[in-house]
């Protein structure tokens, strides 16, 4: 009997102009577009088996070997049903010939290679990966814009992880959601060393959830509509500008501002909303006197990285890959490390380097911050832009003939 | 022979609408209108003694017993000049009989009740108290608004600090900043209950100073010119109408959204200006919590306290005086005080209160916030509203007949 399966990888993205405010919640239509990079899939994934099969007796899904109840009418649910509908009009429809998956009942499961407490979100690179199983599964014809219709009613930013490279979310402007897809702006090959350092910052403090806080936002918020009409549309022209062109400098100089008119908007709502804490400051006052050193006329005059913080404490750090040994050398100072930091592309060789760490550019102010606590920064991941989702073999099932998840929790 | 001596207190004021940004940095005219309480001087002052003799040669300045420079053409040396001309013009030039103080040089002395280390600003009151009082020495017929257009040239929310009770300064239009100045909207005995507490809250870093942070955020925050244009210009009208009607709720609600849209304008910068740090923000949820349970409409449906932020991390948190007990005990239970609290009014008797403090009001839910480390508070200050600048007794002079500080430090 023929199995009916297929697994996939997707990467997760860090937005450089943020997403924040829906115009439609159930739909998850943006108030505003958004672009960010996607990230290498070699270092941070989801991955994703759906398997169809008649004898199946309901839609199942287990996330990290824990099931998990597929709510009638939920996120899920919608993205399930969406691309079961898409098998049916666009393969089963016009093929007599096509096993009727979409009367099916379908299991699913999917992994993330990193940990829930490495407060990354798993919900982009998750729902990514769940639409584009099942768009394997489906054999469906649709090019990953199309897709993107149907993970963003997952997770708003899942949609960008449909694609590799710099991808924008344009946020459209139908009731009916269609015109709000992910486009890519440039293919990771376009501009390869754009490398990435995500810290992971500790906090004790449990933040407001992005679904709540957003809609908070937008109904409390006097500036965010300014922001809306008058700040992005710019600024997605001109980073796009900026990419096309490999412009870091300019990158880097939008990416920052964003960041920090995303949490302005955030801390203009009511009740307020913080995501930074005292350390996501201080990574921001390294990298500020980082770029001021790099900026003077006789080191070039130009950025040399930028941070960017989603909805929580962890810092984002986009740089060309020449300046990231620098980069973690800084950071490391200022944040000594638990265990000794080995870099995934051997910076540091093989010994990797801890505690202390190896110092400064000339001219950098050490007293922008203080050398804090062993665990301020719990870790950090470094990566670089990647490419979109990968079909992976029939060998790499996370489900077995059982239908069940081979690895439980 | 004749001394000519006058000696004056003035008092700290703490703004619920926010001034940041100048539009003329030279006058200091601010590009949106303000609007502040006036805290009593019976707990925090300056107190400035000014004394004429034809027989000093220059003009001299003590600050704390430390003579400062009066840099020609700065800040200091515009506010004498232009009461040294107010003398020759409304009171020389009118009465040939006045003696001809406007061409005696003038010694200065000032002194604050409270620590710089404090982290309040002493700019407000020092030049409140120094325009206060060479108006006195010089018998000037002008009302205190008249006044407040020379404290403005000192600093900027000096000029609020001529006047008692809820005090406007009136952004102004004219270039010349003659419309520029302090206006009373209601007097301190409008509503005495108002009380404030100060929390003095550690910081390790050196903040931006206000003067350029405000010009960094006029050069760079994309979201400023929609606050001056089409946010600050009700809220003031608001906040006048909450207070002429005594209606707390909504005074708590503005002053509270405008305290935090100041730092969200701050953080939309570029470089970004923090000035709240994680023990502010600790403070922040303490206090929506509290205002969270008030208005529930078992609890009365109304806020029942109100913080704000100036540019650092101390909290002044308004409240009518009848709920100043529950606040002070909630902010000792999360922030243990090294020193028992003794009450300047005596709300805990006489043996005051210290580490873990008395607790919380019904339904209050502690998890907002962890309990600090000892120090993360390191002081309160409990006051209230107050009166404009006082004149003292000739026994009360900082200067002695040498005219020098009689303490020096």
């Amino acid at each position: 009997m023929a199995v009916y399966s297929a697994t996939t990888t997707a990467p997760v993205n860090i937005a450089c102009i943020k997403y924040w405010g829906k115009r439609d919640t159930k739909l998850i239509l943006p108030t505003n577009s958004s672009l960010s990079v996607t990230l290498d899939q070699d270092h941070l994934r989801s991955t994703t088996t759906s398997r169809a099969d008649a004898a199946y007796v309901k839609d199942r899904l287990w996330l990290n070997g824990v099931e998990e109840e597929i709510k009638p009418g939920g996120r899920t649910a919608t993205c399930i049903a969406e691309l079961k509908r898409l098998r049916k009009e666009l393969v089963e429809d016009v093929d007599s010939a096509a096993p009727t998956l979409s009367s099916f009942s379908v299991h699913i499961a999917s992994y993330n290679n990193f940990p829930t407490a490495a407060g990354l979100a798993s919900s982009a690179s998750g729902f990514a990966a769940l639409t584009a199983s099942l768009a394997a599964l489906y054999s469906l014809p649709c090019p990953p814009t199309t897709l993107s219709l149907i993970a963003r009613q997952g997770s708003g930013s899942a949609c960008r992880s449909l694609l590799g490279g710099f991808v924008a979310w344009n946020a459209g402007t139908l009731d009916s959601g269609l015109d709000s897809l992910a486009v890519q702006v440039a293919p990771e090959t376009h501009w390869p060393e754009i490398h990435a350092l995500i810290c992971v910052v500790s906090d004790t403090k449990k933040g407001t959830s992005s679904t709540s806080g957003m809609q908070r936002t937008v109904e409390t918020s006097p500036l965010l509509q300014h922001r809306i009409e008058h700040v992005v549309p710019q600024r997605m022209i001109d980073i796009s500008t900026a990419i096309r062109n490999r412009n870091f400098d300019r990158f880097a100089e939008i990416t920052m501002a964003d960041s920090n008119q995303f949490h302005a908007v955030a801390l203009d709502t009511s009740p307020p909303i913080f995501y930074m804490n005292d350390v996501s400051r201080a990574i921001i006052a390294v990298i500020e006197e980082y770029n001021r050193v790099a900026l003077l006329p006789e080191n070039g005059g130009k950025r040399k990285a930028a941070y960017t913080y989603d909805a929580g404490p962890n810092a984002v750090i986009y740089a060309p890959a020449a300046n990231m040994k620098e980069i973690i050398s800084m950071i490391i100072h200022f944040f000594p490390q638990q265990e000794v930091f080995k870099d995934s592309f051997g910076l540091f060789g093989t010994d990797g380097v801890g505690v202390g760490g190896p110092g400064f550019v000339s001219g950098f102010n050490a007293n922008v911050a203080k050398t804090w606590e062993l665990g301020a920064i719990k870790g950090l991941i470094h990566t670089r832009v990647g490419g979109g989702p990968r079909k992976l073999g029939q060998e790499e099932s996370l489900l077995g003939d059982n239908g069940l998840p081979k690895i439980l929790a």
